[in-house]
């Protein structure tokens, strides 16, 4: 375990990339691209044998030309000269490597095999942790470092949620729709081949030395020894939400995965059951991770089944009630005096008892925050779903909604909202609410009622019930 | 039966708007908008008895002081001049009425039972076609007009799916995920409490008379008669792909159904099994009719479930490759032939068979291209998946690929495409790749996969198999 030293590989005060470009078919043109254009604060120190300046900065023919302390070197060279590589690292003492070049245990040829164990042995020779080979760098988002050859990354949102991925794909993937969803995120990387840090690693790194990781998602192919994995889930149980997505489900997939990332991927169900036994939330899609994840982060805990929806439109309103309930919740029964404030807020024109058609007040946000305090105030409801579809008519709602939202204290119980709108015109205001006062966003009332059921299992799991 | 008349209200020379306003707050305030906005071709008459120009248009004290024919009424004044007003429809001879006026079957009140009542009396009378009452009215993209509150549903792309639905929210949220997803729509419709046009009506007139539309949607809460729904769809099965979307399954639902359109939604399970028989194709989210409507209007049909799976990027692959076995699908086995392109142009480093890491072909549409054409020529693969994850690296890929896509004649088996990237780099390229040579587009390698088994039980539904 080297969990202690993956702090000065994620907070490092100064960067080195070995094989640094201005060539764009380079991956170290990209790695370059990220440090830079990501504004990271500390020192970068291009490595290129030619010299010469590199993205504006003066270039050095190797690590050990650099004149002062590095605290990541950045791998992208071709595999061949990857050992020697990795021995000027240890010699230079750095305090952790990405390893992005691939052509390791994960390729069909036997070579492969023989160097990743060539490496492995340099890498304890010298106690150096090593995200990859194979993989396409971390972001630290809360630390202001994007170590990897997608610039892109550098874009998304600041908040809770680590992303650990045994593949650069699934981080390209998630990462680009949690930018679409506007998800705060902490960390992301994939970790390749794991030389020697893998998921137990960075299960303890993120739960004990990352304050700013309050929800940690895994996206897991396949294990040699999954035992580590869930070893390290169970002793730190109950101090972080940990979401877990298996893939490599299938006879076919499984032989797919242990091409992919070296490993057998193991019987699914088996891994269902040991996932949840760990106090793991499984998830089955890349969609149903962001969900999740982005709700834990922002919302109080779902405590009980019991739902209130709050709809501006009828239809969608029954819909996430059907949602709720194939989640295995129930929709909440008001409370006399909740149904009260109800009655006086809307005409007998609306469907009142839950799911409630808040269509009289779609126009105003003043009543439609009336309806949705009360029905958290109601001792009935464990959490609300609030649906607003937009219209010409209703165009200002969502800004009304969005100041109301900005000052008011946060809610006491979880809130997830539907607020969907053509592309341009409530864009700003959504962005402002998401989050706000302990309010989660989604795309649709299918998904608010699947989310509900997510975040009742998620609070079960991390409290041991 | 009405439907021989609907011709007429979908494809109005004239259009008259009953409350029209220059007033936001008013109804006939939008549709004036959705009309002028929406560049509609023919002539509107704005009615309002206070007289003057509304939206630059001058107005007529009534609709029997309009000096030419009028095709089409849009109804939108309070409910208790709603009798007068279709009065004055029959005698002015309308073709059709969309009556956006809500207060009758639908509210609590039983004065609005009679009142509805007393409008399908002088509707009968006339025999005049009635979208509504409580509709936010229909789009005809194909004819090029907008006669809803809705102006924005204008910016839809043109395309072979119609959309008829109970409910106007969900007509609206998947109107605006059809935006999002790029969805080629005919028409768009929410049938309210169909005094006297409801489903099977727009069942035969979308079939029978509508040439531009090849996927009929239905969003259904419940109907008094659904036997009627089910005999049209057995009727006309085999001619085109109807997917339906059953809402109200929770008894809590039903009931809200029953105030929401006024009629019981009724057994669920008893529902899935009337609708299968119909020929009919359940969905369970908009994001899924979303999904399989797009596929089933741009791509070739799926006769068989041996799917390939290739994509950019190995974790991406696996989870389609999950995707496809959880649908029901298999894996397709390449061809000895098949296998030796794939071997020529990918190195051993990347995994060759299906489900096939492309990782090194990438940066290279060609190889992509190549690779695809040889799984579609393939005997033993009935459709493909095709995805590709963007990277600072791979940007010219997409459009590279729209390029070939372009003039490329079109797949003869379905391909189905997932090209995910940060917001506004590969926007323009994945438009112009959706639909040409028959690819669509999905956001997920999940929703890849769900959507194969979807578009396998279309074709078995369509065909009778």
């Amino acid at each position: 375990m080297m969990n202690t030293k993956l702090n000065g590989l994620f907070c490092p005060e100064s960067v080195a990339v070995i094989g640094a470009s201005n060539s764009f078919d380079k991956l170290g043109y990209h790695v370059m691209k990220s440090l830079v254009e990501g504004r990271y604060a500390g020192r970068i120190f291009p490595v290129n044998p030619r010299g010469g300046e590199i993205w504006g900065l003066s270039s050095h023919a190797s690590l050990g030309a650099i004149p002062e302390p590095v605290d990541l070197a950045v791998i992208a060279v071709p595999a061949k000269f990857v050992p020697e590589t990795l021995h000027e690292c240890g010699k230079k003492r750095v305090k952790g490597v990405v390893m992005i070049t691939a052509g390791f245990r994960e390729i069909e040829d036997s070579k492969g095999e023989a160097l990743q164990e060539e490496i492995g042995r340099i890498a304890r020779t010298y106690d150096l942790p090593v995200i990859g080979p194979n993989t396409f760098g971390f972001v630290n988002l809360t630390f202001g470092v994007n170590a990897s050859f997608t610039p892109e990354f550098s874009r998304l949102n600041k908040g809770g949620i680590a992303l650990v991925s045994q593949s650069g794909g699934f981080c390209h993937l998630c990462g680009f729709l949690a930018m679409d969803q506007r998800m705060g995120m902490s960390k992301l990387m994939s970790l390749g081949n794991r030389l020697n840090v893998g998921f137990p690693e960075l299960l303890h790194h993120l739960v004990e030395e990352d304050e700013a990781t309050r929800v940690i998602t895994l996206y897991i192919e396949g294990l040699d020894d999954p035992r580590e994995l869930l070893d390290a889930a169970k002793a730190l149980r109950g101090r972080k939400h940990i979401i877990a997505y298996k893939s490599g489900k299938s006879e076919k997939g499984d032989s797919a995965s242990r091409f992919h990332t070296g490993s057998l991927a193991g019987d699914y169900q088996i891994w269902q059951g040991a996932l949840r036994q760990a106090g793991m939330l499984e998830v089955v899609s890349a969609e149903q991770m962001i969900d999740v994840a982005k709700a834990l982060d922002v919302c109080a805990p779902l405590k009980g089944p019991r739902i209130a929806v709050l709809s501006g439109q009828a239809g969608p309103g029954l819909i996430a009630a059907d949602s709720v309930e194939k989640a295995g919740l129930q929709l909440a029964r008001f409370s006399q005096k909740t149904q009260e404030i109800i009655n006086r807020i809307l005409p007998p024109i609306a469907i009142r008892s839950n799911p409630v058609d808040m269509g009289p007040a779609w126009y105003d946000a003043k009543s439609s925050l009336e309806i949705l305090q009360a029905a958290l105030e109601d001792e009935g409801t464990d959490g609300v779903i609030f649906i607003a579809m937009f219209a010409s008519a209703n165009v200002g709602l969502a800004k009304s909604l969005a100041e109301h939202l900005r000052t008011a204290p946060a809610f006491n119980k979880p809130v997830v909202g539907v607020f969907t709108a053509p592309r341009g015109v409530w864009d700003k205001e959504i962005a402002q609410m998401d989050g706000a006062g302990g309010i989660s966003i989604v795309p649709t009332p299918e998904r608010a009622g699947a989310l509900m059921g997510d975040l009742f299992r998620a609070n079960r799991l991390v409290n041991r019930v």
